[in-house]
């Protein structure tokens, strides 16, 4: 995840920003809302002056009451316009509520069944670490061994694991030291840190969203800021601190002005103290400096991949959102190299039909929404820059889908061009919709030789790539030579200069010359470094253009990058598969995880319908074979009933449960159907086998085995 | 890894001291040349004189002659001793000139490969840091699968994955901060730091092995130094440098006195630079501080085990060793913790017939070497603590062996007494020997209720389990009660001391004051926060034993903690699966890795026998068929010779090639016999899976298809 995408890295606003892209077509409707309401509160006080003055004039009772009702009505009027406001600037799809309900409904339940822990709980913890615990760790391990399996293995990429650790002159060339920070504000009195672009940000979303009383143009200023709180300097973030008269949160005390805090952890290699070292903000210089050992491995031919995964660690000023923004997290970073002046790929004919989200730049800036897209399309239409860019989408699409994410909650949003890194070509973000918005979770990115390049300026190593030609080409080179004589005498101590000046002459200036030498004998030439024209006579230089024979063509590949943060993926994976459902008797909602087999922490689960010596033989018997097998599974001898004992697979997400209830016989229960059939013992674990590595679906053991029915299975269910 | 293994983290210098323990029954050889050295100079000398007389006296020639041809037999005679003592003292086998070089050859093919590579090598790299290249990097992920498979898998362990960044507090219990340290001494002019022990080590080794000529009273005094060279404190250590007058290497200038280097990175949490931080030196401690969640997990039942793998960090002061003493490594650890009352393990018959090389402290004590011995016989005999340790050794035993590790260069030895942490009960240290000596590289502990205590003590957090009763049991118990009011009274200002030594009384102590109150109305009591001794009369203490029932016993689990040098296992594999073998032409002598299927990084080679499209179609199809069996391998189109081609893969440890040579069978050739087998297109894929998963043997392919002969194979050898 190197330094382009400065969404997810330098600027750590981003997830928000990138859903006002999506919120930004509300804005009109939020703007009459506002005007409606000033308009109505305006009516509701000449009603209110009307009614005072009836009484003052001593009116009638009936026309008194008339008014009366009459400011009622238009009190009625405006509450309704505030509660449609309110909804409107709450999200938008007045569902805020809900979200962070279900969001805790997700979170309780991944806790507390140990998917995460907050790290060192005990000492009472640290913001933003966080373990993963045992049903955690497997699906993370599940996902990295697919990750592998489906771009590492499948590709061919040249699997690399570079240490943490590393010292500082490789961040230096990368840029990390110098720009990888956030603005800090420090409570004077206190010396509390907070992030500047966040408390800007709290104060102009709590203005829009709980004061409604402020003008339109109040509103469209607050909305300003928010939309362009990653452009704003130091500076004018200062300046805007200022102005809002914004203060420290927690003590209201006043603020200092921002200034660069660098989000690397620092440390010190070797016991001198002398090394500068930093833990890794991300995986892919480990690779970048490798180019040239990894080139040689791949018999120098073009292109290759080289994939990481590993640590990477950011030293946020005050982590929030959970899992999604901590720090130290996984990353699994592919660097692919290619010739810039070819970058087709061979097997983009295999992605080239699907169809998914995708949001171009031009549809964010026009306000519309994502839309459903055919990446081939993308591609022959330039949308997305090249074939590789859009091979790496549309594997990153089969990848993210195949663990399970929601294709409809999924797209690829393009940055915008400010967004981007100057050297950048494209770049894409897979974003993910969960309750927080929409997530970057994967960035692929065309980085161009960036990279490359700095760690040669910086190293002195040449990290590039040659194209030998079949035959040797002829090329014409343009060759200046300086009659170094000539010019001594002409200009003595300036000599050096000119001889550089001329030398460094474009193609174009340089036939120029040659041009008035051969025409005048002389020629007003400008030496910068002088700060004057001199006259270059003939004699005084050679210029020609000479045929030269070249066997080769070198030149600093590009590199497409696709940076996946895993804990995020994950955190999504568990939104998405998490729902309820009642118990049997209906008294209870019941949590589950529908993963798929492939991410499933445990495959199976095993246990003897009642508490008999028979059954929990059986059951051991099968989870020996089972273990034979390679199938992870636990086995549950407790005296629950067999609908607690369900219950508690499926909040794990187990996606089959066998049922010992025969000395011949069990049933496999699938998780969301809650469909059973029923299988002899000894093809029992060949056929979870089969269906947990995706040989076999439920669909056909369902239309192969006999069915359990729910006259003797779902009676034990609760 | 935790404390108790101070061999491999207090003290890295324990590598060699392990292998001095072997070389201890040397000494005596040793000891009998030196004097005997000494003795022959003497007689050379003495001879010397006699020559030297006669010449003076005028002898006749012939006399002369004789005495002359007595002298250079003694010369010869000394120059043979030298010879022996010289080969004595480097190393003892006299191969370690041979060990150098077959280390050389295999560093060099790991280094050309790409098995791994110095980090950061295009700026000149950081000592102690290497990344794993492509097939490092995948057999690194192949030990690492396999880990999870016996150990995770198979015992239905609890993995976890906690974060690298620590707080100080965490460190600070398990008494990280204040004892991992080394002993460091710096070179007063230019600041250079060198390991103290590691100066005095090599002084010492310098003058035993280079040195022939010194008393066997200094030799064994510098043997003395080396064997308890990790027993030495810092005044200790000066104080030998200082007598021996060593001074810098580099330099030759003088060092400082040494003083402790605490050997973890530290760096700082959050943006306030208050919060102290390091990078995990192992991963037990995420385990331990979660301890109370996961034994809920666990359904608060004992035994289980937790697992982790991870990285983890030591700031080495100077790494040496290559690749087996690095300051970022990874680390596999379990901690299995048990009930302190019943160490037995259900599991242990499985394991109770294993043999292997066991040197049990006793041995090693007397000089003896390790012994083949059943593993449950060193239960049953007590040599071994627990028959929980001795499960691990014995899976410890099967996972090392099966990765390729040879069963005659691994032993299991026993920390001495002195070794050992004071809190455990036994540990016992896998030792792989290799180029460097014997290595450790997995320790298995027995650490008492040591870890969970401090962590207890530090968070307030109590960490202990419970064990329910069937029936509540009757127990006595103590009850001390101060009567207040009368102490007060008698002590006034000192009365709360005296409570609280009344209170802190032993049942012996308490029961010996109730029988002098009863007997003679009073007691002496001394009162240490006083310092003195009081009179405590009838009337101011009651003391009873009282009858309580009890429903469960509360306890601090055991921690029994395998814990695995992944990086040292895998260096030990490279060396243990490394040989040469000559080119078909003999004049060459090719590399061969032989990894078995298991760990090898690549399971396959496709290439079609020459250059011909069909053979290459065939090629390009058999690879597709892999890819979809889920086998990794690689093809290879380069027009190389077949025999250049075998060469290239069995360097990297290839264990089965496929040779397209016609378009409907191939055949597959073993690595180590190559031998040949013919089969048909559509079973290749198949049967290279069965034979890397493990389903099928070479033996049982060799057996079931036809044999492919080297008159059309080995003609193409090179």
């Amino acid at each position: 995840m190197a330094i382009s995408m400065n969404v997810l890295k330098f600027n750590a606003s981003t997830v928000s920003l990138s859903s006002m892209h999506v919120q930004a077509p509300m804005a009109a409707s939020d703007e009459s809302l506002r005007k409606a309401l000033i308009d109505k509160q305006l009516a509701v006080d000449s009603q209110g002056n009307v009614v005072r003055a009836l009484k003052a004039d001593k009116a009638s009772k009936l026309e008194i009451d008339a008014a009366i009702d009459a400011l009622n009505h238009l009190k009625l009027e405006k509450s309704s316009i505030e509660k449609e406001l309110q909804a409107a600037v709450s999200g938008g799809d007045g569902n805020a509520v809900t979200r962070e309900a279900f969001r805790q409904a997700v979170v309780n339940t991944l806790e507390r069944r140990l998917f995460y822990i907050p790290s060192f709980k005990i000492y009472r913890g640290v913001a933003g670490l966080y373990d993963y615990g045992p049903p955690g760790c497997a699906v993370k391990a599940n996902v990295l061994s697919f990750w592998r399996q489906h771009f590492v293995l499948e590709e061919n990429m040249l699997e690399v694991d570079c240490p943490c650790v590393t010292p500082e002159v490789v961040l230096k060339a990368s840029g990390h030291v110098d720009k990888f920070t956030d603005l800090m504000v420090k409570d004077l009195k206190t010396g509390t840190c907070y992030r500047a672009d966040h408390l800007l940000k709290d104060f102009c979303n709590e203005k829009l969203q709980k004061d409604l009383t402020i003008s339109t143009e109040k509103a469209a200023e607050f909305k300003l800021v928010l939309a362009t709180l990653d452009d704003l300097s130091s500076e004018e973030l200062g300046a805007k601190i200022k102005e809002y008269g914004i203060v420290a949160p927690d003590t209201k005390n006043p603020l200092s002005d921002p200034y660069p805090f660098n989000l690397m952890f620092q440390t010190s290699i070797g016991p001198s103290g002398t090394i500068a070292g930093f833990m890794r903000p991300e995986t892919a210089q480990g690779i970048f400096v490798n180019f040239k050992d990894l080139y040689y491995y791949n018999g120098n031919r073009l292109p290759f991949a080289a994939a990481q995964i590993g640590q990477a660690f950011r030293n946020e000023i005050s982590p929030r959102q959970g899992l999604l923004r901590v720090r130290e997290f996984t990353l699994a970073e592919i660097e692919h190299f290619v010739d810039p002046e070819d970058k087709s790929h061979p097997k983009f004919s295999e992605v080239s039909h699907l169809e998914f989200l995708m949001f171009p730049r031009e549809q964010q800036m026009s306000g519309q929404s994502a839309t459903k897209t055919c990446l081939g399309e993308a591609v022959a239409m330039g949308t997305v820059n090249n074939e590789t860019l859009g091979y790496f989408i549309g594997r990153v699409y089969l990848f993210l889908t195949r663990l399970g994410i929601d294709k409809d909650r999924l797209r690829f949003r393009q940055h915008l061009a400010n967004e981007m890194a100057h050297y950048a070509a494209d770049c894409w973000d897979a974003e993910i919709e969960c309750s927080y918005g929409w997530i970057e979770c994967v960035g692929i990115a065309d980085r161009s030789a960036y990279d490359l390049r700095a760690h040669t300026e910086k190293s002195g190593v040449a990290l590039v790539a040659a194209e030998k030609f079949a035959q040797p080409r002829e090329v014409e080179k343009l060759v200046i030579t300086p009659i170094k004589k000539e010019i001594g005498l002409a200009f003595k101590g300036s000599q050096k200069m000119v001889i550089e000046a001329l030398e460094a002459m474009t193609e174009e200036e340089a036939m120029k010359m040659k041009s008035s030498l051969e025409s005048k004998g002389e020629d007003e030439f400008l030496v910068c470094t002088l700060g004057k024209t001199v006259t270059i006579k003939d004699g005084m230089v050679k210029i020609s253009k000479e045929k030269k024979k070249e066997h080769q063509r070198v030149f600093t590949p590009s590199v497409i990058e696709p940076s996946f943060g895993i804990g995020r993926i994950i955190y999504c994976l568990y939104e998405h598969s998490f729902y309820k459902r009642p118990s049997k008797d209906g008294d209870e909602q019941l949590n589950v995880f529908s993963f798929p087999p492939l991410v499933a922490p445990i495959k199976c689960t095993v246990f003897p319908l009642i508490q008999k010596p028979e059954y929990e033989a059986v059951a051991q018997r099968i989870s020996k074979l089972l273990t034979a097998a390679g199938v992870s599974h636990i086995i549950d001898m407790s005296g629950n009933t067999i609908g607690k004992r369900y219950a508690r697979t499926d909040e794990l997400g187990v996606p089959f449960a066998i049922t010992a209830d025969s000395e011949t016989d069990v049933t496999i229960r699938e998780r969301d159907s809650k469909d059973q059939v029923r299988i002899t013992i000894s093809q029992v674990a060949s056929i979870v086998k089969d269906l947990t590595e995706g040989h076999k679906t439920w669909a056909d053991v369902w239309s192969a085995y006999p069915h359990h029915t729910s006259a003797n299975g779902e009676d034990n269910d609760l």
